[in-house]
């Protein structure tokens, strides 16, 4: 505890890698790009799974879950899929291993597969596999499941949270009986997660799709939410893909429709994942240490008592319990998803309170309060808001009687606020280009770059090869204005979002 | 829906695979031995999830999670583990697929990983290399963190949720300062494990130590919680495991004590798994279909209207959704670990009440009520109990004014109801044998046989082979009783209870 993080300006990769391994949230592990996600990262992904659970249950979905493995045969019946994972596929060959004597443990050579197995990298292909079994008519659709879970992507550079081996998602997979129907789901998704990220994560995102050369192997459109990090580094925070009748076709699932004729089902895929931690860290958090929204953080109020002399304690600590417990008692309902507000009395007596109060900083609590003999003589308290630092976030002498209502009111600002404060920071970093040579000093600086695109592949593929920017995103609300593609001169139906990403 | 199950007398082994398939509890998959956990399932699962969860929150436990891979070089550390496990180990040798033109995808020669990788098990070895880096002093200790996952261990042959190649589960792994504390929590979480199994679950389990020969490789010894199902065969379902300081030493933690020497770490762990869901079929279920404890229903109540001429249907469903609305709002706090109670309105039109009723019935759903237009004309509704067939399960005339609150008492009633049964069934089921001929006739028989045993592996493994019976349990209320090994007649300390067993 004793050393500062790094601050952004100095070193924004060391920073980032100090406040996720300094606030406990995540490790790197001996496995080669596995990450261990430490209990207080995890439980902001808790947070982030009991909230989103209950946005997936509120439009009709329900969980299931299927085999961590998938035959190398399925993957290969999606072509653009196979295409798209095959390079970073973990595949399983044996199922035993025996010991001989002199060598150790060795893989059984008599235990190979005969079909290798592969790790899902996604799950499209293993559950439409199981839909077959599960669609005959048109009674029998949509289909609105939801899994959690694991997945392994081989990545030869990884990044705590960003970028890992294996990471923990949910994967929604939907099956409808029209097209229609399925585009109106990929939609609705792509706003449930707009939604998530905009009033739990208070992160501000674009929302549309993706151009061809970005969107998902095996999709015929993508929609995705992209935020803009502290760096001007986009990140993909979320996506949905209307899938078509791809996989249908691919593991020969048919229903009768009304009218009594066979057709082919069609699908919808959606999913986050724990790299949303990483995009909170990134939106929120200063040189202090780790910024939480308070609808995301694991404990939301830490009340430090402050006492010198033993005759104190005894006062102090009961006064804090009344406060904890006054607290606890106020139902946050649906604005918690229904999970009890979490307060902490830091009653540790081998810490000072200006080293808890650093802790606590650097862990991100929404609100602090502070608790001592002097404020108690006065009935009162001293509440420091996590997002407003130094004295501007600190309100002195807040009644004893009234400040559990006072705290929540704090809360509730400072998730309002962020949102506000983020999206202000994105706007910033935010501008329209209008040349190619604007196009290249501008994307050095970072953010988002509203600049006009003839469309083509080729154009995408060219400017991400001289720049290292890619088309993030078109978004849905992007304004009616024709011009001329920012390379090629060409004619743009509209300007389109290029940012480098992580 | 239209067949009915077949009955447990008939064929025990088919009634299972009938409640598990038409309950949509499982499926199998086109992957060998992983299984399909269907939403209705899965929703028990998650009921299980959130009532374990805040029992080891309780207990002073957080959540974090490890990576999926163990280097093979981990598991060879602790050799009993190793052994135990090395046989039904998933191993991943490559990392990457590649196309060939002509011969597909295939697995690519080149991208062999240095070191196989084995998919977990059980995780105490890729924890304790973890928490090498995270204890160094005695105030790091206790370390009290638990895990959801997944897990996979080869089985040559499985059965739906009682022994899958891929399974669901939590594993607790705790780390302690002396022996004493750990000791004291393996069995703290034992006793975590009988309190749900019998008020959540309301399945009663005998509670205590395994014999050598049944613990789990690597422990000092196991605790267990062992359940009798209906077919009079044991299912050992949940474990806690003292382990020591075998692994603390394998991966070399160590901790400077209060006296600042270094020592060992003392280590735990404990897990259940979606076997539970077997389980709680095989306890409660009848030949209608699925019973379910209200407190892990996913759906605690199903409201049928029932109405046959137009001007009828307006009033049945308005007076139906009246009356769920009211049982909604009933807060059943911890009862149902702050979840929501679940009232379902099935006002489908294309089925008939019939349908509707042994549909819920098949499910599961722990009550019905029936509301037509002659109920409402007395301001009534028909109230059935799952646990309790035909007309002495139903309430006739039940007053809708009111009816929420009786609807809660019958779902109290049901809890407690199912756990007598539970218990009188399996105390039925149980016997003290004191002779060998006894013993080989009692345990074709099936139940729990409490019979003296001199303590010796070699006598539990004849015992074994001869009659395929393990011992389940020692039990720790056992009475005091010296007496006879039932088959050596060498002298025992006091019975301890065998089974055929899951």
């Amino acid at each position: 505890m004793a050393e500062k993080i790094t601050s952004r300006e100095k070193d924004y990769s060391q920073w980032y890698i100090d406040i996720v391994q300094r606030a406990g949230l995540a490790d790197n592990s001996d496995v080669r790009g596995c990450m261990v996600i430490k209990p207080h990262g995890y439980a902001i992904w808790e947070r982030m799974q009991r909230a989103l659970d209950r946005l997936f249950k509120e439009t009709g979905h329900v969980n299931a879950y299927f085999p961590l493995f998938i035959p190398k045969s399925f993957l290969a019946k999606e072509e653009e899929m196979a295409a798209g994972f095959a390079k970073e596929c973990a595949v399983v060959t044996h199922h035993r291993l025996k010991s001989i004597p002199g060598q150790g443990i060795v893989v059984d050579p008599e235990a190979k597969l005969e079909e290798p197995l592969i790790v899902r990298p996604t799950s499209e292909t293993i559950i439409w596999n199981t839909y077959r079994n599960w669609i005959q008519s048109y009674r029998d659709l949509p289909l609105l499941i939801n899994q959690w879970c694991n997945v392994v992507r081989w990545e030869m550079r990884t990044r705590l949270f960003l970028r890992t081996a294996e990471f923990l998602w949910q994967e929604g997979h939907t099956a409808h009986a029209t097209q229609q129907e399925a585009e109106e789901e990929t939609l609705r998704m792509v706003k449930v997660y707009r939604k998530f990220a905009e009033e739990w994560m208070a992160m501000p995102v674009l929302v549309g799709p993706k151009s061809d050369g970005q969107k998902f192997p095996g999709a015929v459109y993508t929609l995705c939410i992209e935020a803009m990090m502290q760096d001007k580094k986009a990140l993909q925070a979320g996506t949905s893909h209307f899938l078509g009748q791809n996989f249908a076709k691919a593991f020969d699932v048919k229903f009768q429709n009304k009218e009594g004729k066979l057709e082919h089902a069609w699908a919808t895929s959606w999913g986050v994942s724990t790299r949303l931690i990483g995009g909170i860290i990134m939106t929120h958090s200063d040189d202090q240490g780790l910024v939480l929204p308070p609808r995301l953080a694991p404990i939301h109020v830490v009340i430090v008592p402050i006492f010198k002399k033993p005759e104190e304690k005894e006062a102090v600590l009961k006064a804090a319990q009344t406060l904890a417990a006054s607290i606890r008692q106020i139902p946050l309902g649906d604005w918690l998803d229904y999970d009890p507000i979490q307060v902490k009395v830091d009653d540790r007596e081998q810490h000072q309170p200006g080293y808890k109060f650093n802790e606590w900083e650097l862990k991100g609590v929404p609100v602090r309060v502070e608790l001592g003999p002097k404020d108690l003589e006065k009935n009162a308290c001293v509440v420091a808001r996590r997002d407003v630092p130094g004295k501007d976030g600190k309100e002195m002498g807040v009644p004893l009687e009234g400040a559990a209502q006072r705290i929540i009111e704090i809360l509730k600002a400072m998730q309002t606020n962020l949102l506000e404060k983020a999206r202000k920071w994105r706007d910033a970093a935010t501008c329209e280009v209008n040349s190619w040579d604007e196009f290249k000093k501008k994307i050095e600086e970072g953010g988002f770059l509203w600049a006009h695109w003839d469309g083509s592949r080729e154009t995408e593929d060219k400017i991400a090869e001289e720049t290292k920017a890619t088309i993030r995103c078109i978004p849905f609300d992007r304004p009616k204005e024709e011009g001329k593609c920012v390379l090629t001169g060409k004619p743009s139906a509209g300007r389109v979002v290029f940012a480098k990403a992580y």
